[in-house]
């Protein structure tokens, strides 16, 4: 346990906070005077429950989420929401419009496709998802049953800096898997939100859903029970065993976020670390950022030497220095710096200092 | 740490041998050097696949599972997998027949019927789900996809003791969740087996899936790519972010499992545990086991004392003794204890005694 550890800058799972990480060690045997671990709780027993609900309890106070909306605890992570999500909202009209800003909108796209009319309201791929298209670029049908959109892009460094505006009735779904709990949502403008929990909220295994109430009840006929919201709802999250481990460990971070400050404490956080980056790129004649300035993610930090083999030598440098994980998505390369709220000022200005030091030794 | 742990028989999420929650508290903060925990681990660093590898290696080597068999860890349950056996396994003929031991198993023969042509083999339900049907009163169609049961039935305390028989080209589906590595399969026989893992082999989070690669890649069109076997078995369970930190407790378990002896020593502590209790049942003229002889389940034993009240005070009284969770399913009332895998002797021991001096206080 005394171990050094590293600064961790994964992308998904990711850090995570060490004095949580000492609180659940410190109980993983014997849950506050249980007699066992929070891992050999029954769903229902009334240790669990109270895990469970304060957990929700606290996940709705510090997004200010309004009554009309359900929390879920479910699994499957966002790829099962991206076939969740149609199944159950698109009956409205048959209909749903999607903006592809990256690899994940895209596969949400392609996943819709088998249960309606999917058109694409606007693409970046044309500039290899480097941007966020602006509100003018975006052509939404005015039957559409929703619109979607990934709220943060963690391959490409791309954030939405803005809320989309729709027609009149056409609600908005999100993915906000990368950049929930670093800022407040307009719910009214949300049918659905969802995030799989492994980079803002706890460890893998567990996805929160953000469901308003007035769209459930209408999944396609052929919808398993298990992606059917209204289901989740109606069993609130128990309709099975949900991954209780998880669900325990981010009401230990949620606690963790509200003790820092909430959502205010999190977005100067993020400006801070994300700040430090940028700025080190925006001084620096070694790195280029990818994602146009004023798309830039404050939770992915992209950028490349131009030098795959400089790029190398910069990973292997930084995890001698123990700043691990700061290589690209395998599927573009170069570097990714993932800041997420857990992420200390003290880590990310070890990966400045870094990040400077390579560039001065050449 | 040090405070006295229970003697804990919930039916699941469910005990987990101490020392395997030893050696995770232990390495909760650094695992093995890495300076992070397994729930900060990129699903694709070398650390995580290494425990990933190991764990379904193990688990391969314990359950005897053939190379023409997949291991996949997935997420949502035995209740998802109600849907996905369906979804990919029905298309063969379009109909599939499904025994009706309890309520796991109508549950899955209902969300079968959203997919196909269903038929009821046999069911218990006459005789509210004592008994597990025999051979001879199976009626299986020579034109079914698959045959499906549920091996163990955790609210009504009934194991099947046989392997069905099916017509040629009929293979076995299984809902194992409950009698999972606690006796061999004759892999032979199944297409599919799963289970969810929070009973016999993790905490929940996970859901373990054996399917036969002969099966696969005929899923219904609409089938969302987090259901379709093909997809699963093509991502090696990773076509998204898996339940990192449950997949790494089910390494640590199946380890445990190995160094006990492997499946025969379960199989030889099930006999043990559930003879402990079954015996005080039959001598005892206060207890009324729930499942006739020759269908109980070695991991469930479900009784009655025919009086509610009685009930009530032997639970209460069990929980002042350090015995917890010994209360029957809500839908069923009376007593259930649960004696998994890592249900000790002296923990069954230590119920049976107590059977035993509750009936002689009166």
């Amino acid at each position: 346990m005394n171990e050094k550890r590293v600064f961790n800058f994964a992308a998904g799972p990711s850090a995570i906070p060490e004095e949580v990480l000492a609180e659940a060690g410190a109980e993983i045997m014997n849950y506050r005077g249980s007699g066992m671990s929070v891992m050999e709780m029954s769903h229902r027993s009334k240790a669990f429950l109270s895990i469970f609900e304060e957990t929700k309890d606290t996940l709705r106070r510090l997004m200010k989420v309004p009554e009309d909306f359900e929390i879920l605890f479910l699994q499957g992570g966002a790829t099962l929401q991206f076939a969740m999500a149609p199944m159950n909202l698109i009956t409205r009209t048959g209909k749903a419009d999607y903006a592809i800003t990256g690899s994940f909108a895209g596969k949400a796209a392609d996943e819709a496709k088998k249960y309606g009319d999917i058109a694409i309201a606007a693409s970046s791929k044309e500039k290899n998802h480097t941007y966020i298209p602006a509100q003018s670029e975006l052509k939404i049908r005015e039957d559409a049953s929703y619109f979607y959109y990934c709220a943060n892009n963690t391959i490409y460094g791309t954030e939405w800096q803005y809320t989309p505006q729709t027609p009149a009735g056409v609600p908005l779904v999100a993915d906000m898997s990368s950049d929930i709990l670093t800022r407040y949502v307009d719910w009214s403008k949300y049918a659905l939100v969802f995030a799989g929990a492994q980079k803002n909220m706890a460890p893998a295994g567990v996805t929160v859903v953000f469901i308003n109430k007035n769209y459930i009840g209408h999944a396609l006929p052929y919808t398993p029970v298990m992606l059917d919201y209204a289901a989740m709802v109606k069993g609130d999250s128990m309709h099975n065993t949900p991954p209780c481990w998880s669900i325990y460990m981010m009401g230990l971070i949620m606690k963790w976020v509200e003790k820092m400050g909430g959502i205010e404490a999190m977005e100067a956080r993020k400006r801070q670390r994300s700040k430090l980056l940028y700025d080190v790129i925006d001084r620096s004649s070694l790195y280029k950022g990818c994602a146009e300035k004023d798309s830039r993610s404050f939770m992915n930090v992209t950028f490349v030497t131009g030098d795959p083999e400089i790029d190398k030598r910069f990973i292997a440098g930084a995890k001698e220095a123990g700043i691990e994980n700061v290589n690209g998505h395998r599927s573009v390369g170069g570097m990714r710096a993932s800041i997420y709220n857990a992420m200390s000022i003290e880590g990310t200005q070890a990966l400045a200092d870094y990040m400077v030091e390579f560039e001065k030794r050449g």
